[in-house]
C-alpha cells in the first residue's frame, strides 16, 4: 500500500461537512481508485463546537485556519472558507509557498488572484486545483484543461449561477414576481440570506473571468467584466419572453472576436427550443466551441453539497494518483494580457420593454427615438387596459449596434411618458 | 525544453489525418499546453501512396501497422485502425507488452478486450488510453474516471450512436422512411457503406460495455448485453411517438439495481421536453448518475474527424504532460465480473404498434393476448382507412413487466388478423 495522500481541510459549513461525509463514507472506493488511502490529518473552522453532522474526533483541530499549510507532512490542503481575500487568501498563499498543493472551491479568491497563487504554485511546483469554484456538478475545469486541450476555443458561454437559474425558472411556471421568489428560493436554502452575490450576476462573473482565463490563456481579468443581474427581470419579462419564443437566463459569454476577447454577464433571450433554453431549475449548462471538437454542452448541479464536495474530492484523487498540471493549463509566463473586445460594436437582435403612461402620441415619440438611433422593430406588443394605468410596451427589435440601442434606451427613459428604466436584454442565439 | 514526447500512428483514414491535422496546425499551442512537443516520428496505414490531405514527408513510414511499437524511443502508439482483433489487436498487445503506452480510438477492441489489455498495461506501467472510443466530442471517460471518482455512480445512459440519432432525427422532421434516409446518411457521409454496425445498435453497445466498465468498475462485458437496433423503426412509429408526447431515440443503459448491473442497448420513448429528446442530429448524449454529484449530462458530437481527432489528442496531450491513471481508473485486481440484473424483471410502460387486417374483432382478439399477459392498455389510436388495406393499431401500456409484454408480443403475432412482428418500444422516462 502507497503512503496516504494526508490532507488539512479549513472551513467546514456545508460543503466542508460535504468532503468530510465523502472520505468517510467512499473511503474503501477512493482508496482502490487513488491506489492510496486519502487521510484527513486536520480540521479547522471558525466555532469548533458546533455540531455539523460529522465526527471530528480523529482530526487534529487548528484554531488559525490559516496556519493549517504547517500541520506536518500535509500533501493539500483545501479551502472552503470563501472571499477573495483575508484568510483564505493568507492560507492559499501560505500553503502553495511551502509547496503544499492548495484545493478550493473559491471562485472569488480565483477571478481576482488567480494568476498570482497560479505562478507561486508553478514556482514551488505545488499544484492548484479548483474544480470546485465553477459548477461543481460538472468537471467542466477538467474537460477544459484537458479534454479539450487539443482545440482552440472560439468561446465559453453558458448559465453559471444556480440560483439564478432557479429564481428564473420558478417565475416562469408560476408567474410570481423576483421577490417573491427571492424570499421562497432564501427559504429553501437555493440563495443565501445576503443574495447580492449570486441576484446582481457578481457569483457568475467570478466562474467567467476563471473560465475565460482557462479557455483563451489569458490572465484572469474580473475587473474589465461587464455584469448585469436579473434583479430588473419582472414577471412580465417571463411572459413576453415566452410571447416571442424565448426564455431568460443569466449567462456568462466569452467569446474570440477580431478585436479581442469579449466577456459579459448577463440575462439574456434564448430560443425556447435551444438546449440552453432546457437547462432549468439550480442546474448550470457550460457550452465550449472548439475548432476541431465543436461545440459541446456540459450539464449539472453548479451548487450545492453534494456537487461541489464531489468536485473536492476528485482534485484531491486527482492528486493523490500523482497528477501534475498546471493550474491554468500552461504556464503563467504564456498567459498575456490581451485585449478586451468592444461589446458595443457588437451586433445583436434585442428586447426591450417600456412601462408608459397610454397617452396619444407614446408610440409616435418611441419610435421616432427608435429610428434616430438605427433601431429598428420587429415587433410590438402593448399590455394593459385600464384606463389611468401605466400599459407595458415590448418590443423586439431588428438587429442592431449594441451602442446604438443602448443609446436609445436612455434616450426613451427621457420621454415623458415613460415610467421606470427600461428593460433591455439581448438575444443570444447559438 | 523538456524532450519531445514521440508518437507513432497506425491507421490513416479520416481520424488518423484528423490527428495528424491537429498536431500539425496547433504545434506550437500543444507544446505549450503539454510542456514539450509531441512528435509523430513513424505512421503506417494499408496503402501508401494515397493522398490523404496531410504532408507526411518528415515521418518514417512503416509498412507492418503491427510492428510500430519497435519504432526506436516511441512514447505512445496511436492505434485508429479498428476491428476487435487482427493488427489492432496485436499492436496494443506489442506496445504495451513492451511499456509503450497505447492510445486507441477502437470501441470494438475495448469492448472485447479490454481487460485483458487494461492488465497488460498494469504489468507493464504502460497507459491504455481510449477516450475517443466513446463520444469523441464528449471527454465523457475523463469525466467519469476522474471527475466523477469521488462518486458511487448508480447509473449511465445515453445516446451513444450518431448515426442512428441522425436518421431518428431526419425521420421525424421530413418524414421519411428508415431506408431512404438510411441512404440519405451515407451519401453525406454520416453512415458506413456497410451500416449494419451503426443500425443494429453494435456500436453503441460497444461503447456502452466500456462505460458500464469504468462506471461499476466490473469488467467489459460486451457478450451479455442485450441489444436491439432501429432497423424496425417506421416512419409510423415517429408519428405515433410525437402525437403521444415522444421522441424515439437509441439508448445504451447500463444501471445498478438490487440484482445486479442491469446494461441494455435498445430504441426508446424519452419524454418529448426531456434533456435527452433534445439531443438530435449527429449529437451524442450521456447522462451519469452519482450518489453527491447528482446527475449530470454532457453534448457533444459523437464521431467525425474533428471530435475524434480532438479526442485521440487529448490523451496524447494528458500522457506528455505525465498523468499517470490506470486504464479503467482502479487495479484490474478489483475489476470483478458482476450480476447481470435480468432485464425480464423490470417494470416499465411500453408502446406496441401493429399492423393488422381491419376485421372485425381485431380489437378484441388483441386485447384478450393482453389482458392474459397481465398488460393493460392506457391509450389505443387505429389509423388507416381505406378498405382491404392493413391499418396500424398503436397502443401505450400501463406499467408492465417486461417479461410478460415481451411475451404478449410473441402471442400477438401469432393472430391472424396480425401483419408482420409488433413494435415493442419501453418507454424510459429520467
Amino acid at each position: 500500500m502507497t503512503a496516504p495522500f494526508r490532507i488539512a481541510i479549513a472551513g467546514l459549513g456545508t460543503v466542508g461537512a460535504g468532503v468530510i461525509k465523502i472520505l468517510q463514507n467512499h473511503g474503501a472506493l477512493i482508496t482502490v481508485r487513488a491506489g492510496r488511502p486519502i487521510e484527513i490529518v486536520a480540521v479547522s473552522a471558525r466555532d469548533r463546537d458546533k455540531d455539523r453532522g460529522v465526527d471530528l474526533a480523529g482530526y487534529e483541530w487548528v484554531d488559525d485556519s490559516a496556519a493549517l499549510a504547517e500541520v506536518p507532512a500535509v500533501n493539500a490542503v483545501v479551502e472552503l472558507i470563501g472571499g477573495s481575500d483575508g484568510v483564505a487568501k493568507e492560507l492559499a498563499e501560505n500553503s502553495l509557498g511551502k509547496g503544499v498543493s492548495f484545493v478550493t472551491a473559491n471562485k472569488a479568491l480565483l477571478a481576482h488572484h488567480g494568476y498570482e497563487l497560479a505562478q507561486l504554485a508553478e514556482d514551488h511546483e505545488a499544484s492548484l486545483m479548483y474544480e470546485a469554484a465553477v459548477a461543481g456538478g460538472i468537471p467542466i475545469i477538467k474537460a477544459i484543461r484537458e479534454g479539450f486541450a487539443g482545440n482552440t476555443i472560439q468561446a465559453v458561454y453558458g448559465i453559471l449561477n444556480g440560483t439564478c437559474n432557479y429564481i428564473l425558472t420558478e417565475m416562469r411556471e408560476t408567474g410570481r414576481d423576483f421577490n417573491d421568489v427571492l424570499k421562497e428560493a432564501q427559504e429553501k436554502g437555493y440563495a443565501e440570506a445576503d443574495p447580492a452575490f449570486d441576484i446582481e450576476g457578481t457569483d457568475a462573473a467570478h466562474k467567467l473571468a476563471i473560465l475565460r482565463a482557462l479557455c483563451f490563456g489569458v490572465r484572469p481579468d474580473f475587473d474589465s467584466l461587464q455584469v448585469t443581474g436579473v434583479t430588473h427581470i419582472s414577471a412580465q419579462d417571463i411572459k413576453f419572453a415566452q410571447e416571442f419564443g424565448y426564455r431568460i437566463k443569466l449567462l456568462g459569454i466569452a467569446r474570440r472576436m477580431k478585436d479581442g476577447i469579449m466577456h459579459v454577464v448577463e440575462p439574456c433571450f434564448v430560443p425556447l427550443d435551444s438546449m440552453m433554453a432546457a437547462v432549468e431549475d439550480v442546474y448550470n449548462g457550460v457550452f465550449v466551441e472548439g475548432d476541431f471538437v465543436g461545440t459541446g454542452l456540459s450539464v449539472g448541479r453548479g451548487a450545492g453539497e453534494g456537487p461541489t464536495a464531489s468536485a473536492v474530492v476528485s482534485d484531491l484523487i486527482d492528486l493523490a494518483r500523482g497528477l501534475k498540471v498546471l493550474p491554468f493549463g500552461v504556464s503563467t509566463s504564456q498567459m498575456k494580457d490581451t485585449d478586451i473586445s468592444d461589446i458595443q460594436n457588437t451586433k445583436s437582435c434585442f428586447y426591450m420593454r417600456l412601462t408608459v403612461m397610454d397617452k396619444p402620441g407614446v408610440m409616435a415619440d418611441v419610435s421616432s427615438v427608435m429610428r434616430d438611433h438605427n433601431v429598428s422593430m420587429e415587433t410590438v406588443v402593448q399590455r394593459g387596459d385600464e384606463s389611468d394605468q401605466p400599459v407595458s410596451i415590448a418590443m423586439m427589435m431588428h438587429e442592431s449596434m449594441r451602442g446604438d440601442i443602448e443609446k436609445a434606451a436612455a434616450a426613451v427613459e427621457n420621454l415623458e411618458a415613460v415610467i421606470d428604466a427600461p428593460c433591455l436584454l439581448r438575444v443570444e442565439r447559438f
